[in-house]
């Protein structure tokens, strides 16, 4: 009973005021892999380069990461050079090169093939339903998109939306992607694409779920600092995916909602420090301290 | 067992992307009593213009709020002419005509003298002190302010502090008061300056909470459409003391908490309409309806 993720896998370097880092380990999938692996096993497909660090994926081995799926490919790996200033809301981007990502064409291992939870990453729409043909009747399908598909593979995406029961994207692109600057109107309007549940990331000012039958706001947990905002959102879905793969209760509004809690948390544990670093050290123990201290934060 | 709301009452010219208005009621003050005369009576000292229309006293004095304090000068309203843009948040303005106010001196009637909670509105902190100096053992007493304030009279302002229970700022002031950028270390630093409870206002983003022993979040309610931004502050510590007045339970943070969310539930009512429209015309169960949305909205 795993759970499937299909993305990226990087190396990042990048400068916040509090520091930088150098081809350090990043991507989408790592981000969720690391997170989701809490609450369930993660059964990971992406791909890397011949300089990938052996030392990463050990790494990921040994946090109960599966690997078979990260195929080694001729050339370098994906790579991301980003910049952060003190609005630590926004990166810019000083250089991506896709490198093997390039031509990554996801080819999901027969193990994997009956994972009941699938979660598609940040990549090119059409390879997003060119993953959902090789598995077989998942229980639950989460997806993940970003600003240059909603403009450049605007009908893929949507068509895929039809299948898709969690659709997790920022407030920028929730505007973009139905011409609404209102995220009420605009959750709703996204709902109607197709999507059973829609998940708008207002990163430090929290998540908004939208369902059918109801709207959840869920304000940011309270951190002191915040050293590396990269991977925040991959992180948030690892922990609102592993927590639904966990419970068991795939449609429960309830139950969804604390995982929009858990991947708060996740993604608090996440910007604490550069990469992985903390995402990677911490306990399970750590993240049910911070899920009980959400509750004090914001109970009434 | 009445508050006491000391401020500003005036006459707004407003211009907003949905419309404008001229010389429509506003201030602090009518602001707060508006919406905290749902939860327990309200004692109004402010002054005005011999300009105000009768309609606006009448309506007050319908709306149950009591004006004895409400003094009438040689001269004309205090009026504030404003703009905003689609993004709400920040107001211009386009022009300040102090008239009357400039020379305001707030005098409490005898029968105020005894009011259980205090409400200065962002006035001069030279003036707070002085209403201050009048009443009898307050067991509440509640303070906003403004940058104005903060960058010109900050001595007088720090001085105050240590009398205040609740202190109100919103999330730019907090800022620029102690010099911290980060809202969680900005407010514990401002506990520090000696109020009981530091409220940070975030607008569409919420509310935070500060005691000596917790941290509280609390997100903005959703609303599909913003007509009028002005007063949402003073709405909201409306809702605030009004519920902790009516509680009667004035220092338990739990019914802190609620107060809080009241408060934004009576913010949210306010900035629907332009004005005081709506504030001015909804009842006790628009309240209690809103507040069980909230809820649902937030529970988890």
């Amino acid at each position: 009973m795993s759970i499937l993720v299909v993305g990226s896998v990087a190396l990042d370097s990048i400068e916040t005021p509090f520091g930088h880092t150098e081809k350090t380990l990043g991507g989408s999938a790592t981000y969720f892999s690391l997170s989701a692996r809490f609450f369930a096993p993660v059964n990971l497909v992406a791909v890397v380069g011949e300089d990938f660090p052996k030392k990463y994926t050990e790494m990921l081995v040994k946090r109960n990461v599966d690997i078979k799926g990260l195929e080694t490919a001729a050339g370098e790996t994906f790579s991301w050079k980003g910049r952060y200033g003190y609005d630590l809301n926004n990166a810019e981007t000083v250089e991506t090169r896709l490198n093997v990502f390039e031509n990554f064409s996801p080819k999901i291992p027969t193990e994997y093939k009956r994972s009941d939870i699938v979660f598609l990453a940040n990549i090119d729409p059409d390879l997003q339903s060119y993953v959902l043909n090789q598995v077989k009747r998942p229980r639950l399908i989460a997806c993940d998109t970003m600003n240059f598909w909603i403009e450049n593979k605007r009908k893929t995406l949507i068509d895929l939306l039809g299948k898709i029961d969690i659709f997790l994207l920022n407030e920028a692109e929730a505007r973009q992607l139905v011409g609404e600057n209102n995220l009420l109107k605009a959750g709703k309007e996204i709902l109607k694409l197709g999507p059973k549940k829609v998940v708008i990331k207002k990163g430090e000012h929290g998540v908004l779920l939208f369902s059918r039958v109801s709207v959840f706001s869920a304000p940011a947990y309270l951190l002191e600092s915040v050293y590396d905002p990269t991977g925040a959102g991959d992180s948030f879905a690892g922990g609102l995916i592993g927590y639904i793969r966990k419970s068991g209760r795939f449609t429960s509004d309830s139950e969804i909602r604390k995982g929009i809690v858990y991947g708060t948390v996740m993604a608090s544990h996440a910007v604490e420090d550069f990469s992985v670093k903390k995402l990677s050290s911490i306990s399970y123990s750590d993240v049910q301290r911070r899920y009980h201290e959400y509750r004090r934060l914001t109970r009434f």
